[in-house]
Formats: structure tokens, C-alpha cells, sequence
């Protein structure tokens, strides 16, 4: 049974990342494994797409029951390459984003480049899983995420086919070690915004140039069923994600004002 | 009265293009105009923005009631900039995002650069609207769009203060003349994917190059109540957009295969 899963994996933090190996590790627990991660970092790429560039696509690694490339373009470009170019008709199982260096609770999901390559990935009709360990250093300590990271592979994997439409998870692993972590638990995304601040310098030439830094604001710190929560609490962060943007909720009021 | 809204516009395909021209026009009848784009062509960027490289910002147009720049980064980096950067202690009444050369109905919201500069407008608390003509064409005929623009704008900014949350609109005009449109329709989201091909070239020095192309899926092709089907029979599209991505309904199975 094993040996007959395809598992795909992809990456925002590009082919070299630390956590792009930890999730092919992973993976490969699981069965064959095709891996198509950027040629270069892409975090905050969102699910943005290559339109007008030529991309490359370059092979890295190839073992028994592993390949591994390189492509030029954004995370979800990588997804996108693989399904419809690379993979012919062969079924994938699972697709596997990350493991991503840096969180993506609440809206990160919106920026996140490890969440747009997931939700690229259900597009086919896979699940898929969103891995983020919430530790920015490129040397993390990914051995409490892949822990975690097998659990819930493995449970999607032997259970998830029985959901009606593909599992799409936005999975979180707090900085912590594994004794430490408290369990999984199920969450909804926490509201909130990030106000940025842009850090002004001048550059040696004369204009001024701006970098992007910020503090993320929390809307319902005291709400604890969202995903903040369960990190700040020392658990696993486990949300599922759709992509019906529609606002349901504001279909009568519209329906009020643009007659 | 009109003299105290401010309205701030931006576009995804940059600052030059014609769609943010006409976009800027339209807003300039509600009030004063601040208006920032990309300094090059950002379709396709999604919600993505700009994490490790400096930006520059530079003002190319200023006028009694209205001052363009362009922005290095992203379309979401540039409401980053003005809300976070420029705009100081000023209330802004409404976020103009567009007018795109391009459709951003169904499933293109999720990649859309002008839809991804909407929804962040939303963030600050404003509501926002994203416009979209379906035809590509840079030198494309904006004049339907301008008048549903002009309609809708109005609307939201005289009506739309009633609603709980900031209103978030992904409208869509038909590529059609003025007199060919039937009016308006309130939808929700068609399902469907888009199904990629990557056109492939040698590249002169011998390593191959692709380039995405596609064509989209509609996976309810029958469903009337779709934004889809409200453009394809001569509507303006009009679904409101919201920005929890959790997909409560499969809160209930995870709970229990993840247990």
C-alpha cells in the first residue's frame, strides 16, 4: 500500500529551505515522493502566478521513489507545473506545503505563500496540508513539526477520504519542544489585521527606500476556539480553509442597495 | 460634502495603465483622490507582498484634489503604504481597486492582484471595491465600466455604512457597449478551476523555458446565481467577498479523524 502513494510537496522558503527537507522526510514515510519547491525564498507570494515570465524548471535530486526540482516561479507556479505539466496521469494522494519557517495562523493564510501552493494543491482534488512552525530562524528545530506533521498525515491520508469535498488544513506548530506541546486541536481562523510599519532609508543615492515590518493586532484575544489561541496555548493549530470568498452574509444587504 | 470624502485608488496593473486613468476619473466625482499603483505590471499577484526587498515610492502626478505615485512593490503593498505610511491621521471613504484589464470572477479572485489590494482596503476598515472589465486589452474600452463604476461607488459610499462589517465588492463588467448590459446582478462565487498548460520553448543557450497558459473549468455551469453566469448573459457581477477562509463545515470531521 505504501509504495503505491504519490505524495507532492512544495515549499515556500525555496528547494534549499531547512523545512523543505524536514517535509520531504516526512513524506516519504508515506510513499514515492515528487518535490517542486521555488529556485529562490517566495514568502508573502500569497497565491500569486507567473503571467508573463519564462520559467525554469531544473532537477535537483532524483533517488529510488524521490525527485526532487527546482522551478522559477511563485509556490503556486511549483503546484501548477507539477499537476499539469510533470505528472501526467499519475494520482497524487497528498500534497504537502512546507514545512513553512514562520507562522501562517489567522489572516497570514491570506499572504501566506506555503497557504496559496495548499489551496492550489485542493484544486485539484487533493487534500492538502499547510505546515508552519512558528520559528523564522533558517536552522529551526523542526522536530516537534514533523512529529506533528506525520500524525496528520496520517490521519488524512487512512481517514480524510470519507470528507465530501478535499481536506484543505492550515496546520500551525508552535516554537516549542515536542514534550512541551500540549496536542492538536481543530480551529477557526482568528480575526485580526497586521498594521504595518514601513522602516524609511535613505539610500546612498538620494532616494529614500521603505521596508515592510509590522505588529500583528489581534481582534478576539480572548476567543479561545481561533488559532491564536491554540498557539499561544501551547497547542497545534489545525484550521480548515475553503475558497468560497463569498461573504453569504452580506447577499441581502447588497441586494437592498444596488437596486 | 462631496469635498470631505477621500477616496484611494489603486490597480494591478500599474500606475500607467488605463484602467487606473479610469478608476481615478470615476473616484475624482465622489472627492479628493489619492491615488498609488505598481511602477510595473503586477496581475496575477494575489494578496502577495513584499517582505525582504526595499521599495520606492515616487509621486508622478499632483493637482488640486489629486496625487498619483507609483510604488515598487505589490497592489497590496501599496495600501500598505498609503494607510500605513501616508495617510497620517486622514479617514479614507472608500478603496478603489482597478479597473482591471481582465476578468477576476470565479476562482480568480483568489489569484488577483486587484482583488488582493480590495481586500486589504477591507483591513483598515473601509470598504472597498474591486473592479474588473472582461477584456484584456491594454488599450481596452472602459466607458460600461465607468458608468457601473460611478453606480456602484455611489451606492456603497451613500447606503453602504449600514452594514456590520466594511463591504468588500469583486465587481465584474461584461466586454460589451453601455446599452448591451442588462444592469446588475448580486452573486456568489462559481466553482471551477482553472487547468493550466505550460507552453514550452528551448531557450537559446539550451535550457527549456515555460510559460503559463490556461483555460478555466466551470464546474456549475448551470448554476444561475454565479458570477459566472451573470457575465456570460450580460450582467455586471457583483459578490461580496469575505476573509475567514475556514471552512466550518469540516470542523465536525476533523474533530473526529484528528482525535
Amino acid at each position: 500500500m505504501k509504495n503505491d502513494r504519490l505524495i507532492f510537496v512544495t515549499n515556500d522558503d525555496g528547494y534549499s529551505a531547512k523545512g523543505f527537507a524536514a517535509a520531504i522526510e516526512v513524506a516519504r514515510e508515506f510513499g514515492h515522493v515528487l518535490a517542486v519547491a521555488p529556485a529562490t525564498p517566495q514568502s508573502g507570494r500569497s497565491q500569486a502566478v507567473t503571467l508573463f515570465e519564462p520559467l525554469y524548471l531544473e532537477l535537483r535530486h532524483r533517488e529510488e521513489g524521490l525527485e526532487i526540482y527546482s522551478f522559477s516561479g511563485t509556490p503556486t507556479d511549483c503546484v501548477k507545473m507539477a499537476f499539469d505539466h510533470m505528472l501526467g496521469d499519475r494520482r497524487v494522494d497528498l500534497v504537502l506545503s512546507g514545512i513553512n519557517h514562520g507562522s501562517n495562523s489567522a489572516v497570514n493564510v491570506l499572504y501566506s505563500g506555503t497557504m496559496g501552493a495548499a489551496i492550489e494543491g485542493s484544486f485539484y482534488g487533493c487534500p492538502s496540508v499547510g505546515l508552519s512552525l512558528t520559528d523564522h530562524d533558517a536552522d529551526a528545530d523542526f522536530g516537534a513539526a514533523r512529529h506533528y506533521a506525520r500524525e496528520i498525515v496520517k490521519s488524512v491520508l487512512e481517514r480524510g477520504d470519507d470528507c465530501s469535498r478535499p481536506l484543505c488544513l492550515n496546520v500551525n506548530v508552535p516554537d516549542l519542544p515536542l514534550a512541551e506541546i500540549r496536542g492538536v486541536r481543530v480551529c477557526r481562523q482568528c480575526r485580526g489585521v497586521w498594521r504595518e510599519e514601513f522602516f524609511r532609508q535613505e539610500h546612498p543615492e538620494g532616494k529614500a527606500c521603505y521596508t515592510l515590518t509590522g505588529n500583528y493586532t489581534n481582534f478576539e484575544p480572548e476567543a479561545d476556539d481561533t488559532d491564536e489561541w491554540a498557539l499561544r496555548n501551547g497547542y497545534v493549530s489545525v484550521v480548515p480553509v475553503q475558497v468560497d470568498m463569498t461573504n453569504y452574509g452580506h447577499l441581502p444587504f447588497l441586494e437592498k442597495i444596488l437596486k
